[in-house]
Protein backbone atom coordinates (compact mmCIF):
# COMPACT_ATOMS: atom_id res chain seq x y z
CA UNK A 1 0.00 0.00 0.00
CA UNK A 2 1.59 3.77 -0.66
CA UNK A 3 2.23 6.04 2.14
CA UNK A 4 2.84 9.18 3.28
CA UNK A 5 5.35 10.31 4.69
CA UNK A 6 6.95 13.87 6.57
CA UNK A 7 10.71 15.09 6.10
CA UNK A 8 10.86 17.79 8.40
CA UNK A 9 14.16 19.23 7.17
CA UNK A 10 15.92 18.44 3.99
CA UNK A 11 19.53 17.55 6.42
CA UNK A 12 16.96 14.39 6.66
CA UNK A 13 16.26 13.67 3.30
CA UNK A 14 19.06 10.72 3.46
CA UNK A 15 16.47 8.69 5.72
CA UNK A 16 13.98 8.53 3.04
CA UNK A 17 13.15 6.44 -0.35
CA UNK A 18 12.68 8.77 -3.12
CA UNK A 19 13.07 6.97 -6.43
CA UNK A 20 9.54 5.57 -5.67
CA UNK A 21 8.48 8.51 -4.61
CA UNK A 22 6.36 11.81 -5.14
CA UNK A 23 7.85 14.16 -3.41
CA UNK A 24 6.20 17.91 -2.49
CA UNK A 25 8.63 20.14 -1.32
CA UNK A 26 6.93 23.29 0.88
CA UNK A 27 8.08 26.61 1.76
CA UNK A 28 5.57 28.25 2.48
CA UNK A 29 7.05 31.74 3.51
CA UNK A 30 7.84 32.13 0.53
CA UNK A 31 9.71 30.47 -2.03
CA UNK A 32 7.13 27.66 -3.22
CA UNK A 33 4.25 30.16 -2.50
CA UNK A 34 5.66 32.44 -5.49
CA UNK A 35 6.28 29.75 -7.93
CA UNK A 36 2.72 28.56 -7.59
CA UNK A 37 1.33 32.48 -7.97
CA UNK A 38 3.65 32.70 -10.70
CA UNK A 39 2.31 29.35 -12.66
CA UNK A 40 -1.28 30.32 -11.90
CA UNK A 41 -0.45 34.21 -13.46
CA UNK A 42 0.22 32.15 -16.45
CA UNK A 43 4.60 31.52 -16.17
CA UNK A 44 5.33 29.22 -18.65
CA UNK A 45 7.92 27.38 -16.33
CA UNK A 46 10.20 27.68 -13.78
CA UNK A 47 13.78 26.47 -12.40
CA UNK A 48 14.82 26.43 -9.36
CA UNK A 49 19.10 26.93 -8.90
CA UNK A 50 20.35 26.68 -5.47
CA UNK A 51 23.43 28.79 -6.07
CA UNK A 52 22.77 33.11 -7.23
CA UNK A 53 25.61 32.33 -10.00
CA UNK A 54 23.70 29.79 -12.32
CA UNK A 55 20.20 31.82 -11.44
CA UNK A 56 22.42 34.77 -13.40
CA UNK A 57 23.26 32.94 -16.25
CA UNK A 58 19.97 32.53 -17.25
CA UNK A 59 19.15 36.12 -17.68
CA UNK A 60 20.95 36.16 -21.13
CA UNK A 61 18.52 33.48 -22.32
CA UNK A 62 15.74 35.85 -21.37
CA UNK A 63 14.65 33.99 -18.43
CA UNK A 64 13.29 36.05 -15.64
CA UNK A 65 15.51 35.66 -12.25
CA UNK A 66 14.16 36.07 -8.90
CA UNK A 67 14.79 35.11 -5.33
CA UNK A 68 16.30 36.06 -2.04
CA UNK A 69 18.96 35.79 0.33
CA UNK A 70 17.94 36.12 4.04
CA UNK A 71 14.76 37.11 3.04
CA UNK A 72 15.83 40.53 0.83
CA UNK A 73 15.88 40.27 -3.06
CA UNK A 74 19.26 39.61 -4.34
CA UNK A 75 20.92 42.63 -6.29
CA UNK A 76 21.13 42.50 -9.91
CA UNK A 77 17.71 40.25 -10.04
CA UNK A 78 14.41 41.16 -11.81
CA UNK A 79 12.46 39.97 -9.11
CA UNK A 80 12.55 38.79 -4.97
CA UNK A 81 10.75 36.71 -2.85
CA UNK A 82 6.87 38.27 -2.50
CA UNK A 83 4.29 36.55 -3.97
CA UNK A 84 2.47 39.70 -4.97
CA UNK A 85 5.49 39.99 -7.42
CA UNK A 86 4.34 36.85 -9.65
CA UNK A 87 0.59 38.37 -9.98
CA UNK A 88 1.21 40.87 -12.88
CA UNK A 89 1.26 40.75 -17.22
CA UNK A 90 5.25 40.77 -17.12
CA UNK A 91 4.97 37.15 -15.66
CA UNK A 92 2.91 35.69 -18.41
CA UNK A 93 4.60 33.16 -21.57
CA UNK A 94 7.77 33.62 -19.16
CA UNK A 95 10.18 31.37 -17.62
CA UNK A 96 11.45 32.23 -14.38
CA UNK A 97 14.64 31.24 -13.01
CA UNK A 98 14.44 31.12 -8.86
CA UNK A 99 17.02 30.57 -6.34
CA UNK A 100 16.04 31.35 -2.57
CA UNK A 101 17.88 30.24 0.87
CA UNK A 102 15.63 27.28 1.66
CA UNK A 103 13.30 26.05 -1.21
CA UNK A 104 15.37 25.67 -3.63
CA UNK A 105 18.00 23.81 -1.96
CA UNK A 106 15.34 21.90 -0.92
CA UNK A 107 14.03 21.18 -4.29
CA UNK A 108 17.77 20.31 -5.57
CA UNK A 109 18.33 18.30 -2.56
CA UNK A 110 15.01 15.99 -3.92
CA UNK A 111 16.15 15.55 -7.37
CA UNK A 112 16.74 11.65 -7.37
CA UNK A 113 12.37 11.28 -6.71
CA UNK A 114 10.62 9.54 -9.19
CA UNK A 115 8.51 13.17 -9.26
CA UNK A 116 8.45 16.67 -7.63
CA UNK A 117 5.80 18.70 -6.90
CA UNK A 118 5.58 22.16 -5.52
CA UNK A 119 2.96 22.40 -2.65
CA UNK A 120 1.88 25.25 -0.77
CA UNK A 121 -1.46 26.79 0.78
CA UNK A 122 -2.74 28.06 -2.20
CA UNK A 123 -2.81 25.22 -4.37
CA UNK A 124 -3.62 22.75 -1.56
CA UNK A 125 -6.23 20.84 -2.92
CA UNK A 126 -4.80 20.25 -6.01
CA UNK A 127 -1.73 19.02 -4.81
CA UNK A 128 -4.24 16.26 -2.27
CA UNK A 129 -6.21 15.18 -5.24
CA UNK A 130 -3.12 14.37 -7.10
CA UNK A 131 -1.42 12.47 -4.17
CA UNK A 132 -5.12 10.48 -3.88
CA UNK A 133 -5.09 9.58 -7.30
CA UNK A 134 -1.15 8.49 -8.11
CA UNK A 135 -0.12 5.20 -6.75
CA UNK A 136 3.81 5.99 -5.81
CA UNK A 137 5.02 7.11 -2.15
CA UNK A 138 4.21 10.67 -1.12
CA UNK A 139 7.36 12.09 0.98
CA UNK A 140 6.36 15.92 2.24
CA UNK A 141 9.67 17.76 2.22
CA UNK A 142 10.21 20.71 4.23
CA UNK A 143 12.20 23.43 3.04
CA UNK A 144 12.66 24.90 6.94
CA UNK A 145 15.12 27.31 7.63
CA UNK A 146 19.03 27.14 7.28
CA UNK A 147 18.68 22.68 7.80
CA UNK A 148 16.64 23.39 10.77
CA UNK A 149 12.26 23.16 11.36
CA UNK A 150 9.76 25.79 10.82
CA UNK A 151 6.13 25.54 11.88
CA UNK A 152 4.55 27.13 8.71
CA UNK A 153 5.76 24.09 6.82
CA UNK A 154 5.04 22.13 9.05
CA UNK A 155 1.75 22.68 9.36
CA UNK A 156 1.40 22.45 5.71
CA UNK A 157 2.27 18.47 6.20
CA UNK A 158 0.00 18.41 9.04
CA UNK A 159 -2.79 19.57 6.61
CA UNK A 160 -2.10 17.07 4.16
CA UNK A 161 -1.09 14.24 6.52
CA UNK A 162 -5.02 15.39 7.72
CA UNK A 163 -6.34 14.94 4.31
CA UNK A 164 -4.56 11.78 3.64
CA UNK A 165 -4.19 9.70 6.75
CA UNK A 166 -5.52 6.37 5.41
CA UNK A 167 -2.21 6.27 4.17
CA UNK A 168 -0.11 6.83 6.84
CA UNK A 169 1.90 4.18 7.63
CA UNK A 170 5.39 5.36 8.87
CA UNK A 171 8.14 3.91 11.69
CA UNK A 172 8.65 7.51 12.65
CA UNK A 173 6.32 10.37 14.13
CA UNK A 174 6.98 13.53 11.66
CA UNK A 175 3.29 13.14 10.74
CA UNK A 176 1.40 12.42 13.51
CA UNK A 177 3.85 15.74 15.06
CA UNK A 178 2.45 17.74 11.78
CA UNK A 179 -1.17 16.50 12.01
CA UNK A 180 -1.07 17.36 15.81
CA UNK A 181 0.20 20.69 15.05
CA UNK A 182 -1.87 22.04 12.43
CA UNK A 183 -5.03 20.22 14.13
CA UNK A 184 -4.22 22.81 16.87
CA UNK A 185 -3.60 25.72 14.35
CA UNK A 186 -5.94 25.42 12.09
CA UNK A 187 -8.74 27.55 13.88
CA UNK A 188 -6.56 30.65 12.97
CA UNK A 189 -3.32 29.90 11.32
CA UNK A 190 -2.04 33.15 11.18
CA UNK A 191 -2.46 33.76 15.04
CA UNK A 192 -0.52 29.74 15.99
CA UNK A 193 2.50 30.79 13.52
CA UNK A 194 3.00 35.06 15.49
CA UNK A 195 5.88 33.26 17.42
CA UNK A 196 7.42 31.39 14.62
CA UNK A 197 10.78 32.28 13.51
CA UNK A 198 10.15 33.09 9.91
CA UNK A 199 7.15 35.02 11.11
CA UNK A 200 9.77 37.32 13.12
CA UNK A 201 12.02 37.60 10.53
CA UNK A 202 9.37 38.86 7.83
CA UNK A 203 7.42 41.14 10.35
CA UNK A 204 11.26 42.41 10.54
CA UNK A 205 11.43 42.86 7.41
CA UNK A 206 8.17 44.48 7.23
CA UNK A 207 6.27 41.86 4.71
CA UNK A 208 3.13 41.01 7.36
CA UNK A 209 0.67 41.00 4.22
CA UNK A 210 2.90 38.37 2.47
CA UNK A 211 2.28 36.24 5.77
CA UNK A 212 -1.28 36.52 5.30
CA UNK A 213 -1.42 35.73 1.72
CA UNK A 214 0.60 32.82 1.91
CA UNK A 215 -1.45 30.80 4.50
CA UNK A 216 -4.70 31.16 1.95
CA UNK A 217 -6.14 27.68 1.08
CA UNK A 218 -6.99 26.94 -2.24
CA UNK A 219 -6.70 30.15 -4.41
CA UNK A 220 -5.12 28.85 -7.45
CA UNK A 221 -6.08 25.02 -8.93
CA UNK A 222 -2.13 24.42 -10.69
CA UNK A 223 -0.07 21.27 -9.78
CA UNK A 224 3.41 22.28 -10.79
CA UNK A 225 5.30 18.86 -11.75
CA UNK A 226 8.72 18.69 -12.32
CA UNK A 227 9.43 17.70 -16.09
CA UNK A 228 13.31 17.99 -17.64
CA UNK A 229 14.40 19.79 -14.74
CA UNK A 230 11.24 22.41 -15.34
CA UNK A 231 8.30 23.22 -13.53
CA UNK A 232 5.34 23.32 -15.40
CA UNK A 233 1.66 23.93 -14.66
CA UNK B 1 22.17 35.26 27.83
CA UNK B 2 21.74 31.82 27.76
CA UNK B 3 19.63 29.82 25.29
CA UNK B 4 17.08 26.89 25.31
CA UNK B 5 17.60 24.82 21.85
CA UNK B 6 16.13 21.62 20.70
CA UNK B 7 17.61 19.05 18.54
CA UNK B 8 14.95 16.98 17.27
CA UNK B 9 16.52 14.01 16.12
CA UNK B 10 20.86 13.43 16.59
CA UNK B 11 21.14 13.33 12.61
CA UNK B 12 20.87 17.16 13.43
CA UNK B 13 23.34 17.69 15.72
CA UNK B 14 25.76 19.60 13.21
CA UNK B 15 23.72 22.38 13.27
CA UNK B 16 23.89 23.32 16.80
CA UNK B 17 27.11 24.45 18.65
CA UNK B 18 28.07 21.95 21.05
CA UNK B 19 31.11 22.70 23.05
CA UNK B 20 29.44 25.94 24.93
CA UNK B 21 26.44 24.09 25.93
CA UNK B 22 24.64 21.74 27.75
CA UNK B 23 23.67 18.67 26.62
CA UNK B 24 20.55 16.89 27.76
CA UNK B 25 20.19 13.47 25.98
CA UNK B 26 16.84 11.92 26.28
CA UNK B 27 15.27 8.45 25.29
CA UNK B 28 12.03 8.28 27.07
CA UNK B 29 11.35 4.73 25.51
CA UNK B 30 13.71 3.94 27.41
CA UNK B 31 17.40 4.53 27.37
CA UNK B 32 17.76 7.40 29.43
CA UNK B 33 14.71 6.26 31.92
CA UNK B 34 16.55 3.01 32.77
CA UNK B 35 19.65 4.67 33.53
CA UNK B 36 17.79 7.40 35.92
CA UNK B 37 16.48 4.68 37.17
CA UNK B 38 19.66 2.26 38.01
CA UNK B 39 21.38 5.73 39.40
CA UNK B 40 18.51 6.40 41.72
CA UNK B 41 18.90 2.62 42.98
CA UNK B 42 22.67 3.12 43.50
CA UNK B 43 24.08 2.11 40.42
CA UNK B 44 27.64 3.50 41.06
CA UNK B 45 28.23 4.79 37.03
CA UNK B 46 27.17 3.85 33.60
CA UNK B 47 28.87 3.83 30.52
CA UNK B 48 26.74 4.37 27.28
CA UNK B 49 28.30 2.45 23.99
CA UNK B 50 27.17 2.51 21.01
CA UNK B 51 28.20 -0.70 19.77
CA UNK B 52 27.27 -4.32 21.16
CA UNK B 53 30.84 -5.86 21.09
CA UNK B 54 32.60 -2.55 23.38
CA UNK B 55 29.93 -3.56 25.78
CA UNK B 56 31.05 -7.32 25.57
CA UNK B 57 34.21 -6.55 26.54
CA UNK B 58 33.19 -4.47 29.92
CA UNK B 59 31.63 -8.21 31.16
CA UNK B 60 35.34 -9.06 31.93
CA UNK B 61 35.71 -6.30 34.20
CA UNK B 62 32.76 -6.76 36.36
CA UNK B 63 30.43 -4.76 35.10
CA UNK B 64 26.90 -4.78 34.21
CA UNK B 65 26.57 -4.97 30.60
CA UNK B 66 22.78 -3.96 29.36
CA UNK B 67 20.54 -2.63 26.24
CA UNK B 68 18.59 -3.77 23.72
CA UNK B 69 18.57 -3.71 19.65
CA UNK B 70 15.26 -3.03 18.51
CA UNK B 71 13.83 -3.32 22.04
CA UNK B 72 15.28 -6.63 22.54
CA UNK B 73 17.54 -8.04 25.32
CA UNK B 74 20.75 -8.57 23.63
CA UNK B 75 22.03 -12.33 23.34
CA UNK B 76 24.55 -12.62 26.16
CA UNK B 77 23.53 -9.68 27.90
CA UNK B 78 22.85 -9.31 31.79
CA UNK B 79 19.76 -6.89 31.09
CA UNK B 80 17.53 -5.53 28.58
CA UNK B 81 15.62 -1.49 28.58
CA UNK B 82 13.28 -1.95 30.91
CA UNK B 83 13.50 -0.03 33.72
CA UNK B 84 11.62 -2.30 36.35
CA UNK B 85 14.81 -4.46 35.27
CA UNK B 86 17.09 -1.39 37.45
CA UNK B 87 14.83 -1.15 40.50
CA UNK B 88 16.73 -4.37 42.35
CA UNK B 89 19.55 -4.90 44.70
CA UNK B 90 21.85 -6.01 42.59
CA UNK B 91 22.06 -2.72 40.80
CA UNK B 92 23.51 -1.34 43.72
CA UNK B 93 27.09 -0.03 43.92
CA UNK B 94 27.22 -2.07 40.01
CA UNK B 95 28.74 -0.15 37.16
CA UNK B 96 26.52 -0.87 34.42
CA UNK B 97 27.60 -0.29 30.27
CA UNK B 98 24.48 0.33 28.17
CA UNK B 99 23.92 -0.34 24.66
CA UNK B 100 20.65 0.89 22.83
CA UNK B 101 19.71 1.47 19.47
CA UNK B 102 18.74 5.27 19.80
CA UNK B 103 19.69 6.68 23.03
CA UNK B 104 23.62 5.49 23.60
CA UNK B 105 24.46 6.53 19.52
CA UNK B 106 22.72 10.18 20.60
CA UNK B 107 25.07 10.65 24.09
CA UNK B 108 28.07 9.10 21.88
CA UNK B 109 27.38 12.07 19.07
CA UNK B 110 26.87 14.32 21.68
CA UNK B 111 30.49 14.31 23.21
CA UNK B 112 32.09 17.55 22.13
CA UNK B 113 29.50 18.91 24.55
CA UNK B 114 30.45 20.90 27.53
CA UNK B 115 28.43 19.21 29.52
CA UNK B 116 26.39 16.15 29.41
CA UNK B 117 23.16 14.95 31.33
CA UNK B 118 20.89 12.15 31.22
CA UNK B 119 16.93 13.33 31.19
CA UNK B 120 13.77 11.85 31.62
CA UNK B 121 10.52 12.37 32.97
CA UNK B 122 11.04 10.61 36.08
CA UNK B 123 13.85 13.35 37.06
CA UNK B 124 12.41 16.24 35.12
CA UNK B 125 11.95 18.99 38.02
CA UNK B 126 15.92 18.07 38.88
CA UNK B 127 17.06 18.69 35.30
CA UNK B 128 15.04 21.94 35.24
CA UNK B 129 16.33 23.06 38.24
CA UNK B 130 19.94 22.33 37.11
CA UNK B 131 19.39 24.14 33.72
CA UNK B 132 17.93 27.32 35.58
CA UNK B 133 20.82 27.91 37.84
CA UNK B 134 23.69 26.63 35.12
CA UNK B 135 25.29 29.98 32.92
CA UNK B 136 25.50 27.49 29.64
CA UNK B 137 23.04 27.11 26.53
CA UNK B 138 21.32 24.15 26.42
CA UNK B 139 20.44 21.89 23.90
CA UNK B 140 18.19 19.16 24.48
CA UNK B 141 18.81 16.45 22.15
CA UNK B 142 16.05 13.88 21.21
CA UNK B 143 17.29 10.38 21.02
CA UNK B 144 14.26 9.76 18.33
CA UNK B 145 14.33 6.48 16.04
CA UNK B 146 16.84 5.61 13.79
CA UNK B 147 17.33 9.10 13.38
CA UNK B 148 14.20 9.82 12.55
CA UNK B 149 11.78 12.06 15.38
CA UNK B 150 9.77 10.56 17.90
CA UNK B 151 6.37 12.02 19.82
CA UNK B 152 7.80 10.99 23.30
CA UNK B 153 10.82 12.52 23.10
CA UNK B 154 9.56 16.00 21.53
CA UNK B 155 7.14 16.15 24.22
CA UNK B 156 10.10 15.93 27.26
CA UNK B 157 11.95 18.65 24.97
CA UNK B 158 8.50 20.45 25.16
CA UNK B 159 8.13 20.24 28.93
CA UNK B 160 11.41 21.82 29.45
CA UNK B 161 10.52 24.03 27.27
CA UNK B 162 7.75 24.97 28.76
CA UNK B 163 9.24 25.31 32.20
CA UNK B 164 12.11 27.19 31.09
CA UNK B 165 10.43 29.43 28.31
CA UNK B 166 12.21 32.39 29.08
CA UNK B 167 15.33 31.76 27.60
CA UNK B 168 13.90 30.73 23.94
CA UNK B 169 15.87 32.38 21.66
CA UNK B 170 15.91 30.20 18.99
CA UNK B 171 16.59 30.44 15.00
CA UNK B 172 14.12 27.48 14.71
CA UNK B 173 10.98 26.60 15.93
CA UNK B 174 12.12 23.20 16.84
CA UNK B 175 11.76 24.60 20.25
CA UNK B 176 8.05 26.37 19.94
CA UNK B 177 6.76 22.66 18.22
CA UNK B 178 7.81 20.81 21.26
CA UNK B 179 6.22 23.75 23.50
CA UNK B 180 2.98 23.10 21.63
CA UNK B 181 2.48 19.37 21.67
CA UNK B 182 3.87 19.31 25.27
CA UNK B 183 1.12 21.31 25.75
CA UNK B 184 -2.11 19.78 23.44
CA UNK B 185 -0.34 16.41 25.48
CA UNK B 186 -0.10 18.04 29.25
CA UNK B 187 -3.72 16.15 30.15
CA UNK B 188 -3.06 12.61 29.59
CA UNK B 189 0.34 12.14 28.01
CA UNK B 190 -0.74 8.64 27.37
CA UNK B 191 -3.59 8.99 25.51
CA UNK B 192 -1.61 11.79 23.60
CA UNK B 193 1.00 8.81 22.61
CA UNK B 194 -1.53 6.00 21.93
CA UNK B 195 -0.92 6.50 17.74
CA UNK B 196 3.14 7.23 18.14
CA UNK B 197 5.26 4.34 16.61
CA UNK B 198 7.02 3.30 19.47
CA UNK B 199 4.29 3.25 21.72
CA UNK B 200 2.76 0.86 18.47
CA UNK B 201 6.15 -1.03 19.06
CA UNK B 202 6.46 -1.60 22.66
CA UNK B 203 2.95 -2.58 22.84
CA UNK B 204 3.79 -5.28 19.97
CA UNK B 205 6.32 -6.68 22.92
CA UNK B 206 4.37 -6.33 25.03
CA UNK B 207 5.50 -3.99 27.62
CA UNK B 208 2.87 -2.09 28.50
CA UNK B 209 3.53 -1.34 31.90
CA UNK B 210 6.86 0.53 31.07
CA UNK B 211 5.28 2.81 28.68
CA UNK B 212 2.85 4.31 32.07
CA UNK B 213 6.12 4.04 34.10
CA UNK B 214 8.60 5.81 31.56
CA UNK B 215 5.88 8.88 31.60
CA UNK B 216 5.85 9.77 35.17
CA UNK B 217 7.29 12.94 36.21
CA UNK B 218 9.88 13.28 39.69
CA UNK B 219 9.74 9.68 40.77
CA UNK B 220 13.59 10.51 41.45
CA UNK B 221 15.71 13.41 42.56
CA UNK B 222 19.13 12.67 40.46
CA UNK B 223 20.99 14.15 37.86
CA UNK B 224 23.35 12.21 35.88
CA UNK B 225 26.38 14.04 34.81
CA UNK B 226 28.98 12.69 32.32
CA UNK B 227 32.98 12.47 33.99
CA UNK B 228 35.82 11.10 32.18
CA UNK B 229 33.01 9.22 29.96
CA UNK B 230 31.06 7.95 33.37
CA UNK B 231 27.56 9.28 34.12
CA UNK B 232 27.54 9.62 38.16
CA UNK B 233 24.05 10.87 39.79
Amino acid sequence: MKTIDVCLTPELLHLYNLPHSTVVVVDIFRATTCMVTALAHGAEGLMALSDVDACLKMKSQDWIIAGERDGKKIQGFDKGNSPYEYMGDDIRGRKIAFTTTNGTQAIEKSKEASEIIIGSFLNFNRIAKHLLFNDRHTVIVCAGWKGRVNMEDTLFAGALIERLKQYLGSDCDAPLLSQYLYNQAKGNMSDFLKDASHVQRLRNLGVDKDIEFCLQFDLYDVLPVMKNGIFKA
